[in-house]
């Protein structure tokens, strides 16, 4: 199998997120690095490159000389897809761009700061044709694609309720005031957007709660807080929510509560049973039937459904994690890209990720929890 | 040491919770059962009184003839206290009546139907000098009461958040129509009073929360919902929270999430650590420090405070549960009362236990809870 | 029901064990306590008979004046059993002289000091035909009861391998020489007996192992180890055991693991099979079916067997502990007395309680320890 | 950084750890596969190679003709180091061949067939200077290099006890009849060698131990079983273990204990602490310290150590797992490549790898078990 090829824009030198993508798609030897412009500063970009070893002239100080290179390169060398790492703010300008050039994207999310730039990306793509996923990484866990599967061919009846949570305590303190780069950007309304643990965490509980079970916002009631002084964007949120369904639902996502790793978990009551995931137990998924006791599922057992086996590459009791869902997110991606370039529609169980409507999704229930938390009304609508 | 006696009102055969009350007063001994009114059906009061040994002249038809006799009867084989555990309804009357005549009483939890109810007990109980405990049995846990001192003593700085829960599935169905006697008086209006799972968990979980972190409400935020078709009161409850100091949180109750025993849980994040605690594994507190790797503090090690130390029997990994906690509140009771009966003024680490204004606090939450419920403005304050 | 009375040998101030038995049997309002020979120095005996509500004339200084006094007192007052809670020295001649006297014996474990001490109790029960039940009090846990049944029923097949462990850390330090008492006459030869760990914790794995089995050594080889200086006995063990059936296993008991509390537990392996179950989690009991998923059975769930059942006193999720499986081995003593009492047959899943045969089989186990560990040859057989 | 190249013996088509291998070196774009001998079949030598993006001229049937080919190439694009992931019984031709060569070699374990093939090994690695490492990948484990540290620098004491176990199940039915072909070779006493499941898995929990506490074994006692109808090898063994500091233990490695996933798991008793540690949930460690509560260490934490630290990507919450130690094992490796490429001594921390001598010693403890299983002697001593 050909390895697909593609450039990075960010994720240079002192990035965090841009080297997990790197090594994401490098494990499974499907996918190569071959142009970048790994950083806004040109000096850190070329010196990211070398490191990288990127060839020098396909390593850019800036993204629009990537862009420019690419759409002069002969073909056999041009990349399949870029891959837009950024702090928030470069998301919608540089996904814009290569998309409108008929480049496929993936890019973080966030997606993009408002409704509108999604809407213009939504435009842009559907004239282009581009592949856009969103690393949602969380969806790529194997188990949660068992729990997506489960609810979908109703193994807990109708759903009723779902708790989300996304606990973190890296910020309890006033880091950013230290200098720490992923916590400096982060904090910043001019590079995180409208909200901040809400836009960097909450975003991947709504994402997760609704990639599982399928369920529609109706509407919602946000309190959000900054608890640290001299912080600009909400560190806590916690917001009740309603589904078109009648389910209901309470979303947490806070960066001050102490001890908390990255402990994003999922609980969904429906009619007949329940599940639950944790994120920092991501070979498990429990299931609660309502006439039998609890059961243990692990990935890689033979009781598995399709989707989940798709997205295994080891066999029970050999744990799989973090870099291996983001990695089935991009397998997602080039599975797709390559079905395109094959001429063939894809096969939607490889073809397994985050969409672009996903991440359009996300940006809206960023502005609604800021709108909702700004407001002395209940419920904020999803209808208007 | 010389055994208290007392007289129990409701509790008889085919209850659940009286038989739970009775082995917790039998368990260390220095409690006994002398006397009671133990159904509200006569004949089956006096069956139940058979049953327990309680000689015929003291097992009562009806609870107004029981009070009556306790007053004819002579010094000597007069009960201390009285226990209280019939459907909610009867708390009041039966509570106001035994207090009226200056017995010491403990009633279950909900205490009454309204905070006017709990406001007339509070005057009762304030001219008789009854001693007035009100079975919120989880803080008789000693990790709670570590919990608790651990928060008064700053062991993990000013509490910010609090997550409380109460996860139950076992109305999942509508068990009620099964004639099933639990499930039968507590979806009833007229017996469980104005909230069915906020009135009957989400109030322990109030009280856990309020009790470890010594905060007040300032305002909530409620969604109640009726799932299971047919029931009149709520089986579900989500409430965001927000107390007096600035702290945030969120307080979960539900009886339709199918697998949950018994899941009350707390989570209470502060500026410098984090506790967690779980009602099912009630033996261990878990203790974030802002500094350090997790702790595990369990029940009996000799690092814990004192209040811990005196609710605790058994060494450490010998279990103690449900009953054990039970037991503690009414041996916080017994110590206050032989304190009386002394002259002396009690222990305060001895006399330990959720007092009158616990419950009148607890009543008055189920009422914002129900109006908050109902009202389309997003907080209900507790100000007013 | 009309309460039976009991005596106590052993269990006065200082004791630990006697006091966790006074509770277990007060816990159901069953059994009473009416006499009693507290301790082996009258005085202590005297005041700890005070401390506890015993009338004068029933506390003895001396156990042989309790069992005269016994068997001269009139019927309606006479005690209907004993509990012997001495150390382990004291079991042989106390047991014996009330088991020959026609009285009912519960004696803790291990039994005796040697096996003829056992064969010689043995044959005056029989003769007496005296209730005799062991305090191998882990077995009354309802979980317990649950996986001997689902062993029994086939449930996991034929069992292949069993590993049980009791992992406790109180002893990684000279503590004796602090003047502990329970440090103090666990490791005393004369008082404990011919092994330390062994016969202290050893023993329970033993019977936990064979009781949930019913599975019969053959043979062992044993490593038996004293770890802290200046002490007498074993405080560690590792022990291969292979049993009748061609099952294999291993036993591990040991005081010197530090931080391990009271860590008794249990994995079972069968062809079609696992159980496993921890004494410090005692309400679940891990079933992994070879053709499915992990299940967690929890006490009280309604997919439990009837023995199981009858162990039980709370629903799911209301957690029961160490109190209660001791309560439970007592209930089945009564329950068998009461039979006999009433000249008719017990039903054997009420008359449920470890026997003397347990008792003798327990003394043996560490007699062939002790022997094994002593040996060079690798298997010590069972059948001499 | 130059990227090293590699060339990988055996791992083709339908083999499962060679894969593992290839994602682990993929991952962190350090290292690229670029010639081999995948499979001792030809043909699927050759369409593995053409799957993996191998040159068709650096793809070979035979890995003499790798050996030959890699001897005549070019300096520029010679290999930089084989990996062996044959059947065991290839492990010793091949690696003596290339190590012979002077190519540096990365082998599998369990290392050869005899004692006499690891010191034949020994003797030509000494002249020819190769580096030489074996996948133990388990030390790879950032947790357990934390542990190997915490033991090293006294944080427990003087390690008095040892229980290590490898719990697996899929081997409970007759599965190599099935043409399963892991099941297949590995109880092929001719490919896999003297012992089953001592040699496939309990070799790594003999390496796990030994790496973690530096102790050496005086001597064993094993009790080895085939619970399998018509199995040649063990399925199931059970060790006694005596280390030469008067240290005890237990080994256990099981293949039939159903239900079981890949439970490799590490229990090391100090005079001052103990440590725990299942792969399974690889990311933390559990530390009770004799004076304080249980701490739990998770991977990423400020308050690890050195070599903790070089073997984490991610931070705490964002668990690693199997692949991640793995790769950590080549990349040490690697790094003493790299420092003999450029004159230089190589750092220990970076240099951190299971060495040849772990190889022969794993070697040698699978004899003296398979010696200690045929014996009727009670220890097999490792002195002579």
């Amino acid at each position: 199998m050909k390895k697909l090829r593609y450039a990075m824009v960010g994720g240079g030198q002192g990035a965090f997120i841009g080297a997990v993508h790197r090594k994401a798609m490098a494990l499974d030897g499907q996918i190569e690095l071959v142009a970048g412009a790994l950083s806004s500063d040109p000096e850190r970009a070329r010196a990211s490159g070398r490191e990288l070893g990127l060839r020098e002239d396909r390593s850019h100080g800036r993204w629009q000389d990537l862009l420019a290179d690419e759409l002069r390169g002969n073909d056999d060398e041009r990349i399949d897809f870029v891959s837009i790492v950024t702090p928030n703010h470069m998301h919608f300008p540089v996904a814009r761009a290569f998309a409108e050039a008929g480049i496929h994207v993936v890019c973080d999310k966030p997606l993009v700061h408002s409704s509108e730039e999604a809407a213009e990306l939504m435009r842009v793509v559907q004239r282009s044709g581009s592949v856009f996923g969103v690393t949602y990484n969380y969806t790529g866990y194997p188990m949660v694609r068992e729990a997506r599967d489960m609810v979908s061919r109703g193994a807990i009846g109708a759903v009723r309720k779902v708790i989300v949570e996304y606990n973190q305590g890296w910020l309890a303190t006033h880091l950013e005031a230290s200098g720490q780069k992923q916590a400096d950007w982060r904090t910043d309304p001019a590079r995180s957007g409208l909200a901040g643990a809400i836009g960097d965490i909450g975003s991947h509980a709504e994402n997760l709660a609704t990639t599982v079970t399928g369920l529609e916002l109706e509407s919602i009631c946000a309190d959000l807080t900054i608890f640290v002084p001299g912080r600009r964007l909400d560190d806590d949120g916690n917001v009740l929510l309603r589904f078109t369904n009648g389910a209901k639902g309470v979303l947490i996502a806070s960066q001050i509560e102490v001890g908390c790793e990255n402990d994003l978990r999922l609980r969904v009551f429906g009619t007949t049973g329940t599940l639950e995931w944790h994120q920092e137990e991501p070979n498990r998924l429990l299931h609660a039937p309502i006439d039998g006791p609890l059961r243990v599922l692990t990935r890689g057992s033979p009781w598995l459904g399709e989707a989940a086996r798709r997205a295994t590459r080891l066999p029970t009791g050999h744990p799989e994690a973090f870099i291996e869902a983001f990695a089935n997110v991009y397998l997602g991606v080039a599975a797709h890209i390559r079905a395109i370039q094959a001429g063939r529609a894809a096969d939607p169980l490889d073809a397994d990720y985050p969409r672009l409507e996903d991440g359009a999704r996300g940006v809206r229930f960023i502005e609604k929890v800021v709108q909702s938390a700004a407001s002395t009304a209940k419920w904020t609508s999803f209808e208007d």
